[in-house]
Order: structure tokens, then C-alpha cells, then sequence
């Protein structure tokens, strides 16, 4: 695995950027050359079902989808497009803020596969997920 | 396959009920008792990138999910957890609504899968997705 | 979608010359611009458990892969390599021969998508999947 | 996680009796109680293209498939069937022998979550992927 290319802060600035990762509140809490781990701030309107109060899967998705990206940008010097990804979901995420380990299974030229790990405020496994990312996207910078 | 068991109306209420179903603006535009279509009311929060401005693939995913489920709502009575999904992304989703359609690839009394094909106002493909879905939830309800 | 470039007598040359393919006794039953459909003929070492006597997933798996793989050969002129497969186990295959039908859910330069869906000799689904396919390899033939 | 419940000579035995599976010559090289490793005889029919000779991403689907499932069978008695599958094809598996290493991502009354990953006889990583398996059927036995 080739060493990190961007920065922590460089990432952040990229992640806050995006509207969307922006609104999830997303925050790098730490980045090796092997690992990213992001915190999400829950809010309100991330519920799916009112009465059971617990997470939208979409959301769930869409930080799993983010923080194994990261974890390339990391390695290619930016976000690059999601070619496609798998999430499995693990429990019911309640009301609370999440935290997301992202790490990557194999980085290509081409196509590259990360997959991240989705932990509640007690440290329970939520979900997990693994992507293909056209790292090609990068060269093209 | 059995006949739906839920009105349109009756799951567009249970639809509109979820905050974060709500925030996309998701509307059913038709049901029959083999696909659903469901639009997307496209908002600037959506964007991914804040150049390019296409939409996040989180809220891709988050589509193709509940368009999915609910088509399997329409048969079970209720939208059930997803198990796990995957989903291919196509093309950017430039700025603009969306429309997504979903089907069932089979009903099952555990595990039952459904699909669903999210296209632009253009109607290209942008995005599909298939997930396995809980529908043992919708017997203990 | 474009016309298709290969035959289907083409086509299962290239299918039979295939070691692991020809194994699984694959032959193209039919082929149009839209739909590849492919017989397996059922062998004895298929078995995944000596009881219940269904066929191993992995079969099944390969044969959906290698069937959504050549309806993009039809398309580009050769298989070519997977990137990833999602595989959904609908029901067991009880020994017989299956049928397998495959599309291409969008042909890009680089990566595409296609997917497949097998059948027993009853016509039930089996079981379903859906692959991403690197299509860039078939120019550099 | 809970203590494995089946020794190696079981899982072993399980193993050999399916046909496929002795057909591939999987053979069980060690367990922990978190990780199960187990090797692939390589043979001629497993080569996909006769001219590239690589593996058919076929026979590397199924040994991924069985492997994960057989570090559930380690921990419920049994091997159970496989709701889904995801496979990513990390690089051409040229001849020879194979060694795959399963882990438990999540394990689930009714259904769980496995993954594993391919080496080849260098120690790369060939292919790797997760799995949704049906454990309730476990109980039912």
C-alpha cells in the first residue's frame, strides 16, 4: 500500500465541502496510513420510522459509502466515484452519534475496494460495508 | 406473487411519516400490483460534490432502498429492515428530480429480494440496486 | 444499446473452449439483441450436501456470472473480467438441468453492468444476481 | 462472539462428504475461534480461459462462499445456506493451490454475515467477499 498523500486537515476541508457529508456532520477523528475513523453527529431528521426512532438505512449507507472513499482519497489525493457498493446492516442504530472505521482491501489503478465499519456510542457494530471505487477518476485530476 | 395488501395512499402516509423519507421529498406517482414509482424532490443539501454538483450517492442508495421496500410494503403491509443492499451507480445524478421504480424479485416469508432503477428527468439510468429484505418482521407486527 | 458484434455459434466456441465452463456442460439455447439464455446440464459433483442433494451455490454463482458475462460479450466481442458479483439464493436447486437467462443493465467504456436470472426445470427462480464487468478490457484485445 | 461448538475433524468430514466441495479439494488447514483457513487443490477444469489459464471466478465464488459459511458451521454446528453473496475480483488467479481465511462479521439468530479472502501461492490477494447466511436453519436441524 503506497503512503497517504493528503493530509487529515486537506481531507476534512474536502469532506466539509460536500453539502450532503456537511449536513451528516461528518468529522475525521483520526487517519493512519491503514485506517480513517469519522464521527457522525446525528440529527432529527436522519430517523426513519418516527415511533421506532432508529436511523434511515439510507444514511447508514451513504457514511459507509463516504469513509471507505476517504480512506482512498487518502491514497489518491481525492474522493473518486463509487462504481458500486454492498452494506449489511448489523442492528438498529438509535438516536446518537456513530463513528466509522474505513479501510481498504485492495487499491488498484483502475477500480480499488475499501470497505468501512459503522459503531454506535457504545461501541456496537451497526453496519459494514465494501465498495468498488474507480480510482481511475483521480489520474484524470 | 400475492396481491397488495396496502392502498397507495396508505403508504404514502406511512412514507411521508419517516423524517428522513420525508426531507427527500419522496412521493409515490403510481402502484400496481407489480412495480412502484416513486419521485424525488431534488434539494441543495443533496450534492455530493460542491463543483460538480451532482447528487450524493448516499442519497442514491437511500432511494433505491426505500423505493425497494416499499414495494414489498405494498404486498406485506409495512416497509421491513433491510438485510443488505447493493447498489451500481450508472451516471451522475445531476441537479433535478428523479423517478424510481421498484419491483420484487421474490417474496419470501424470511428473506424476500426487491429491486429498484432510479432514473433522471431525461429518463436515463443513473443508478439500480438490489436488497434483501426482512419480510418475517412485517408477521410479528 | 448497440447491435451485437458476436454470434451465438461464436459465442459458444468461445463458452465450450472454456475448461470449467464446458465442465458445467453450458450451451447457449438462444440469443437476441437484448437476452442470452444458457442450459446447464446437471452433473453428479454439483452436489454442495450428499443428504438434501441440492447443487452448490458456487455452481450456481458461476453460472450467472458467466452468463451475465456473455450477453456483454455479445455486445463487445469477448468476456471479460469481473470486477464484482452480488449473488441472491432464491430457492435450492434440486438436481436437473437448469436455465439461465442474462442482460446487460448498462454498458459502459470502462465498467458495466449485467445481471442474471436461473431457473429450474420448472421454471422457478433459482436464484438471481447482478455483476459489474471491466468492458475497457475488451478494447484492449 | 460465542465458542466454536464443532471441532476441525467435524467441519473436515462435513466438508469432504459434499461433492463440490471434495471436488475442489478444500481441505481445512486450521481454526481458531475466530478464523478458519483452508486450502484449494488447484486442477485443470477449474481454468476459465484455456489460453490466459486462469481460474474461473467461479470456483473462486464458491470457495469463498464456503469458507465463510464454514466459520458460522464452526460456531452453530453446521454449515447453513447462503442468503446472498458478494464476491470482488482482486486479481487473476493463475494455477496452482489456493488458501482462503474466513472471519465472522456478525453473527445473527436468523441471518449472519461472513467474509473471506483468497491468497494465492505468493501470499496475494486474489479475491475476497462477504456473505449474508441463514442461521436460523441451524436450530431447525
Amino acid at each position: 500500500m503506497p503512503d497517504n498523500v493528503t493530509s487529515m486537515d486537506a481531507l476534512q476541508e474536502r469532506l466539509s465541502a460536500s453539502p450532503f457529508n456537511d449536513w451528516m456532520g461528518l468529522r475525521i477523528e483520526s487517519l493512519t496510513e491503514d485506517e480513517i475513523t469519522v464521527s457522525v453527529r446525528w440529527r432529527e431528521e436522519m430517523i426513519s420510522n418516527p415511533a421506532a426512532r432508529y436511523t434511515h438505512g439510507g444514511i447508514i449507507g451513504a457514511v459507509i459509502d463516504t469513509v471507505a472513499d476517504f480512506m482512498i482519497a487518502a491514497k489518491v489525493g481525492m474522493p473518486v466515484p463509487t462504481v458500486d457498493i454492498r452494506i449489511d446492516y448489523h442492528r438498529a442504530a438509535m438516536p446518537g452519534d456513530l463513528t466509522c472505521t474505513g479501510r481498504i482491501v485492495r487499491l488498484g489503478s483502475t477500480n480499488s475496494v475499501a470497505e468501512a465499519y459503522l459503531r454506535d456510542g457504545e461501541g456496537r457494530l451497526v453496519a459494514s460495508g465494501r465498495g468498488t471505487y474507480f480510482t481511475a477518476a483521480a489520474r484524470k485530476d
